[in-house]
């Protein structure tokens, strides 16, 4: 297998657009993708996109990576449609680095994209409930059926490890405070404080609505090249791919780690690095609470520690290990199939040094995980990255 | 990148099951597949799995292939859900060659499913439909929009090079006359004649109902390992995959040629064999009109001698090169996330001489073309694969 770089990485601002397409949407982020690496759609050899609920939302269905790319100048190559829930983006990602990687193509595009806000809005959120088995019962008066589904799992977390509602809270503020600075998240408050968001209205207990990822419309897009073939690129400044890697729920060999925990383990073997070694971390946050048990699945904390990185600050966007300065999907915004490729985007800005105010300190390795689903009590599918500069 | 090979394959009866769900569909393949494998669930190391319009007909987005797998022992491991339209089967065993070939795995299944009958008629006829671009205009009067679409490309093909209507009902009879002999196929009638399906019902000027694919339900998986690795599976008849090509449609450096004969030429330059060479072809008779057009694009025929194969008997089931012993999409039946890996189960049923009373004489070299979907005036992918005993 060969050395893949990203060599260009696009993101549409995050939001309710009504009035914009899946097309101008994916577009959009395509064509940031191949600016940023100085690249023409020409260069592109193969394509895999995401989305995940557009047969439900737009009617789009089967072909609706295809439907994208005729809004750019990229035509006549491999187009695979991917669909994992929330993991599609890097999913997607994964299949576009095993394509390069294997030596199948140079040059290929990975990008999400997604439609969700709707004058109807019963209809997203019912479309998110598909993310598990539709033949089990949901609550459908639920405001929320999917992070419902969430809640008693993580009342349990609470009372295993001593975590709060307060904890939570410290999570969706940082989340909030981080995506004040970023021009392309979904929301941002700077003055917010966790009493506010304890505050508000509940959607299923301990979570209330800050925090929980938001319903919006976005795409992100990010172009990878065979290390090898650089050269086509001189104006790029890429990064390196150290672990790419997908998993399901339930291993029954996997000695009851959970999908995250197994795809975590598997990346940092791939990687030969380990938690101790990251600068930075984009996970997904689909609540507040996701996060601070991620922390632990995915190493960064022991058993039970998860809190203890709140409540130190560790994980602020100035801690040691900065965790989600995009704001994450709470407040960069969570269009469900684009979030994969979105994390990238926000890894590959910080490796460069090009993010602005929300730049954490001089990162060189960094993480993304991203994950979809709920089938079988565990993730359906989950997707852990390794970039390097 | 390695040899692969295929094990197992399994598949379902195609039919209308309103009864029947996409889980026992897809579950009742996987272990066929398995079964003739030798193989246990624990021997997968990844799955592709297609399905095209769930979202539209049951209401399962996002994890189509991990509620599948639930009905099945496989768990764990990566699962990637795929769609490219009617060409979703064999996008799936294209990324399963992928995974195997470059070595990420030694064992991967691929698999599709679809329901598509609905106690509402309409359903699937629109849902069908979404294999185009969905913003634009569509003829929702017509009996089929996606066959309407079809029929003036076919009207330009008559007249260019004499085809006719008793042309394409030779084709649908030859059709009708295989599936008589697949106790899979959806249909089959042994007696039917060319005066039978020109009186049929119209659908678009030329095609009557029974040229056309039925909307129909079923699944079809096939397991694929590295040839290096067949030893775990002593007990299967390896048959070899020389060539794995997915495409999709308009290339500006194509030279005008269409997805599909791009797909072939660069399908029987990657097997180091001709047209000339093969014994068998299952290609994408989405109706009988473009089986007689799909000679040519694959170059079974020359341009525009397409309408000959048919009259010589060429292509019949006794003829020098049998198309379709399956009864193909028209009588077989398109489910039409599974076609793409049931036109691979019925290659290695005839390469393995199991077909019984359809076997055709002793084939060693053998062609699966499938076809999806329809973006910028093409086929929106197209898959070509090369099978040897």
């Amino acid at each position: 297998m060969r050395n893949v770089a990203v060599v260009g990485v696009g993101q549409t601002a995050f939001g309710k657009f009504l009035d914009r397409s899946l097309k101008g949407l994916g577009a959009e982020a395509i064509a940031g993708a191949l600016d940023d690496a100085g690249a023409r759609a020409a260069d592109v050899q193969a394509v895999f996109a995401a989305n995940a609920i557009a047969g439900l939302i737009t009617g789009q269905e089967m072909v609706r990576g295809q439907v994208v790319l005729t809004a750019t100048g990229i035509e006549g190559v491999p187009v695979v449609n991917v669909e994992n829930a929330c993991a599609g983006g890097a999913t997607a990602l994964h299949l576009s680095w095993m394509a390069v990687a294997s030596g199948q193509v140079d040059v290929a595009l990975a990008f999400g994209a997604e439609k969700m806000a709707h004058e109807d809005k019963r209809k997203p959120v019912l479309a998110i409930a598909t993310a598990m088995d539709v033949e089990e019962p949901i609550d459908v008066d639920s405001p929320s059926p999917f992070m419902s589904h969430y809640a008693s799992r993580i009342r349990r977390y609470m009372s295993d490890t001593g975590a709060t509602a307060t904890d939570f809270a410290m999570v969706a503020t940082k989340a909030q405070r981080n995506g004040a600075l970023n021009d392309l998240a979904q929301y941002g408050d700077a003055s917010i404080t966790p009493e506010d968001i304890l505050r508000a209205r509940s959607v299923a207990d301990p979570l209330t609505v800050p925090m929980c990822s938001p319903i919006g419309d976005g795409a992100a897009a990010v172009l990878l090249v065979a290390q090898d073939a650089l050269n086509r690129f001189p104006d790029a400044q890429p990064l390196y791919i150290r672990a790419s890697v997908l998993v399901s729920g339930s291993d029954p060999d996997g000695g009851g780690a959970g999908a995250i925990e197994r795809a975590a383990r598997a990346a940092y073997d791939q990687a030969g690095v380990g938690p101790e070694d990251l600068d930075l971390v984009e996970l997904h946050d689909a609540n507040a609470a996701s996060e601070v048990m991620r922390y632990e699945s995915l190493g960064l904390a022991a058993a039970g520690d998860g809190p203890k990185l709140v409540r130190t600050g560790t994980t602020a966007r100035d801690g040691e290990l900065p965790v989600n300065p995009s704001g994450g999907l709470i407040a960069r915004g969570h269009p469900v199939g684009a979030t994969g490729c979105a994390q990238i985007y926000e890894l590959a800005t910080q490796l460069r040094g090009r993010a602005g105010a929300r730049q954490v300190a001089t990162p060189r390795v960094a993480l993304a995980e991203n994950g979809g689903g709920w089938v079988r009590g565990d993730v359906a599918a989950d997707a852990v990255h390794i970039l390097t500069t």
